[in-house]
């Protein structure tokens, strides 16, 4: 029996069964979203583009078990190769799917070849930054229990993963940096327009919270 | 002894111990802000103005801790008569100090009758809206562990305090009506503008949680 894409997605939608891992899923979901739009501009392979972008995280739960001890990108790499078997592509399409699930990682060993590793990397970076990157910042902060701001103190000084771990703190130390990150035209293109939205938002946030504005 | 603005200051930060409490001495300095800000425009009694915004949320804690059956904004008004004996500043200041705390509920039975009411009153909403409620309601909807947004569900047909309470729900039932009940021409003109961002945020959130932008 052959898999269709509502199998695939079905399968990646079980990776991530509940609490904390709701938002990998929704992660997921946006990430697939971004790689219909950019991998229409830059031309790739729409199919491999859908697999590697429903997959591209399956392996989360078991790097968040481990840790950090295992690499979610290789794990997912490994946990697909098997998947793939059934499906309905070309032997150098699955190739490719594993090599983009395999490279889409930020800080990863492993850098993207092909034109659809790069769109996928690229849409997975996107998803921290803009306004959906502003929300998942606040909210994660939320979820430390953080505060909402600390005006007296440099974020280059703060603790990561305490109350002191704000929204505006993720935006000077990562969220700034991703926009030079990108990969293909398109991606640059929207980096850039979300990154200089995350710009309007802080420099109106700080003015607000003063109070003159 | 008399008390000092400091000593008015340093009561009210210990009214707020510690854990989401924190969040509420935070609110306390962003309305002081507003306050100062406000006030000036309108030519308030800023004397007034200061120690209201200081001292208008102490009720907070027995509120929260009797589930809503005491009201914040009259225990807040009661605790600070005692707090005020000892203020250098004449008895119609302190009544209006009182006034003011007892009328700054947005639900409230008491409604502001004087212009240091009206400020403290739109300072306390001002606060929920713009970047910074936009933050707001993020970090809310991550202490709940919330999903960061829901597509398919209508805001108006999703659960207060669950998963499903989202920051957009939170702009669309409660934060996007806050401009329409602005008491001074200050406080309205900024309402207005904190609104328009609002709506620019959450624009550009939809857009970007479809991934096309």
């Amino acid at each position: 029996m052959t898999m269709t894409m509502e199998d695939i997605k079905r399968f990646a939608m079980r990776c991530f069964p509940n609490g904390s891992s709701s938002h990998a899923w929704e992660h997921t979901q946006r990430v697939c979203n971004l790689c219909m739009h950019i991998g229409q501009a830059e031309r790739a392979d729409m199919d491999v583009l859908e697999i590697a972008a429903y997959l591209h995280d399956i392996g989360r739960p078991y790097q968040d078990e481990a840790e950090g001890a295992i690499c979610h990108a290789k794990k997912g790499a490994e946990m697909a190769g098997a998947l793939l078997e059934k499906c309905p592509i070309s032997p150098e399409q699955k190739a490719n799917v594993i090599h983009c699930i395999r490279s889409h990682r930020f800080r990863g060993d492993c850098q993207p070849q092909t034109l659809e590793a790069m769109v996928l990397f690229d849409a997975d970076k996107l998803d921290a930054i803009g306004a959906i990157g502003i929300g998942r910042a606040f909210q994660f902060a939320g979820e430390l229990r953080a505060k909402l701001h600390n005006p007296l103190v440099n974020p280059e000084e703060t603790e990561p993963y305490s109350e002191e771990d704000t929204a505006y703190r993720e935006f000077k130390l990562k969220l700034s940096k991703i926009k030079d990150r990108m990969l293909t035209d398109e991606g640059r293109r929207m980096a850039r327009e979300r990154h200089a939205f995350m710009e309007l938002f802080f420099e109106r946030f700080l003015k607000e919270h003063e109070g003159v504005k």
